[in-house]
């Protein structure tokens, strides 16, 4: 029987792949600036420090490092971790997981919650890499409202009520795809409906350190009293992406299910990237390191807005406070998607805002990147698109 | 609402976590003589050599290793990685995966390909991780019958014929946890009742180079035409099982439904991981590592053989050529699941042989793990444990 007679399990009935993850390949040449993809910066990525650390711990634990590790984590790191997420959540936090990546944490998380047809709440748009990890857990994805302060209380009580979802996915702070942030007062009130209604929350917050302006706000997690509030946490954005590294933080019965989920994903994170982490955390390097970060990306997000305001009339954009990420939206009619394949040519690349949304639509959006272009490469790439866009509406 | 409330994932219904898993944490005391697990020996992890090259991918790739990868793999090494794996799988291979750790190839096979209530043969009994995996996705596990030349292959067709499986798993060199070997005449069957049936076979192979005695056999892959088999590959056994690189080797369409399935598992293996295998295989440094290893392990397998020749009549065991595990067989009626306890106390570990069955029952039954433990600990804990079967007995 020839392979073609194959047949693959329903859960990718209705998936193709990460959009990304195609637009990853399709710019992966030289000269390229790349507004797509949430890529720190190549001068963010700390490659000295991580390979003296790397040194240190292989020379001081390297035969624990070789060896299976726990599923729970690597014990350094546990311990480190916690202090660190305690810190970051601004709570006390029961129980941490060391995962692959917190998209391993989204994965578990829906390992652990989610049966075919449940429901889950989602911002619209959202970060389309967990709308796929959703979908291939086939849930229904449930879109609710936000205006420009995020998530709107009314609607998602509303959305609670007649849909019933397991769980909600929220990122609060600086949110991939629209740089929007959670307003304060809406914090507590979420955390109150997951306990009302008993709904897990996953708060999604890798971009919480980056912050440009403005003030730091509670997390969700700080006004859970019952547990329903799972924290995702990531070191990609920080540290390093490539080490895939990220955290789950919530309560031990949660956890201990993703902890066994885990066993059957990939038995445990691999313990030297979990000691990488462990000793930069312990070296107190994180400070330092996102200061400098910040300094740079700030003046990207400036020189972005910068050339936005020269967009064709009738484009709106949102001013970020932090994060990667800033939303456009063309004046209607412009279809961003269609348009792509110009301005890859012209070695400018962005994503189509129709791929971050639960149900499609929304041709005339997209999500620009700024923190892995230099200001030169900004004005330049940026120049390029309102050129193309602007010949788009004549 | 109180967090007790939460309905976890029916997936969860019939799952309480590995059991290898759990005895790890009950035997993580000093002075332990562990004969469970398939940990290598800790004088068998290349702490030296892995420093080296951590070091040296950092120096010469580092901003790439940190900065996010393709989920298809680290470039150089998808290249070494499909040299090594055509030579140790004896034919040509269109695409490797690699992967973090071979149990996540299972998983994301897995999730290629199983919906729920979906059948999978297994080998009876089988590695209970994998086991673990397969019922999470609620598969329907059908033991088949092996013999001490492995799956028989009547039995195997008539299990096809009257379940339709989607897959069939099997470990056919020094296997999980028994230690035999599949015959080389019932290799090709097995590649043509795949390719006759339409069924895919999963080939986890993970100890193939773990040889002491006798001659490498073909794999299964290697007779398949059609792009039914495909084939999981470890680094665990013969590099690290901490760094977490496997691999998988197929079919370009299995291949690719599972590199969707990890966008939202882990988005890519750590690069840092990729890269110092990569540099493993080229710099050529395998076949003396295996050698190395293998002497040892041989001296340890026939210590281990000796030591069982003393146990209580009635006792049977495997006499494998290879791999990391030896099967037992006590006398009915001993309970090594109820004994293990007094085991531990003594300081000795083992698996109870009934977490290895689907259907559970062997209670008889235990495996022994001989690769990290030294002779003279291999010569103390089997006196310890002779002593508790002895007692059990009378």
């Amino acid at each position: 029987m020839e392979l073609d007679a194959i047949r693959f399990a329903r859960r990718f009935d209705t998936i193709s792949g990460s959009a990304i993850r195609e637009i990853f390949k399709m710019i992966a040449k030289p000269g390229m600036i790349s507004f797509a993809g949430g890529n720190p910066a190549l001068s963010a990525l700390p490659d000295k420090q991580v390979a003296e650390i790397a040194q240190e711990v292989l020379a001081k634990d390297g035969k624990a490092i070789l060896q299976y590790g726990a599923t729970e984590g690597y014990a350094p790191l546990l311990e480190s971790l916690k202090a660190y997420a305690q810190q970051q959540i601004g709570c006390e936090i029961p129980a941490v997981l060391p995962v692959t990546g917190s998209t391993q944490a989204m994965d578990l998380l829906c390992k652990a919650l989610i049966d075919p047809g449940d429901r889950i709440l989602v911002e619209d748009p959202s970060f389309l890499g967990n709308l796929q990890c959703m979908r291939l857990y086939q849930a229904e994805l449930v879109p609710v409202e936000s205006d420009e302060n995020g998530l709107m209380i009314d609607k998602l009580e509303e959305a609670i009520i007649k849909y019933r979802p397991k769980l909600l996915y929220t990122i609060p702070t600086f949110q991939n795809p629209t740089g929007k942030t959670l307003a304060a007062d809406r914090r507590k009130p979420i955390a109150e409906l997951a306990a009302k209604y008993g709904m897990v929350v996953a708060e999604d917050d890798p971009y919480r350190d980056l912050r440009y302006s403005g003030t730091p706000l509670p997390s969700i997690k700080s006004y859970d009293k019952e547990g329903w509030v799972v924290f995702l946490g990531s070191f990609s954005k920080i540290i390093s992406p490539g080490l895939r590294v990220g955290y789950m933080a919530g309560d031990s019965r949660i956890l201990r299910k993703c902890t066994i989920g885990k066993q059957s994903s990939d038995v445990h994170t691999a313990n030297l990237n979990q000691a990488i982490v462990d000793q930069y955390l312990r070296k107190n390097l994180l400070p330092g390191h996102i200061k400098a970060i910040c300094a740079s990306y700030q003046q990207q997000l400036k020189a972005m807005l910068g050339d936005l305001a020269g967009f064709p009339t009738g484009t709106r954009y949102t001013r970020p406070e932090g994060g990667l990420f800033i939303w456009v939206e063309l004046p209607e009619g412009i279809d961003s998607k269609a348009l792509l394949d110009q301005a890859v040519e012209r070695r400018v690349a962005y994503v189509p805002g129709t791929h971050f949304f639960a149900g499609g639509g929304h041709e005339n959006t997209l999500r620009l990147n700024f923190s892995n272009s230099t200001v030169e490469q900004i004005h330049e790439g940026m120049a390029v698109l309102k050129d193309i866009f602007e010949k788009a509406i004549k």
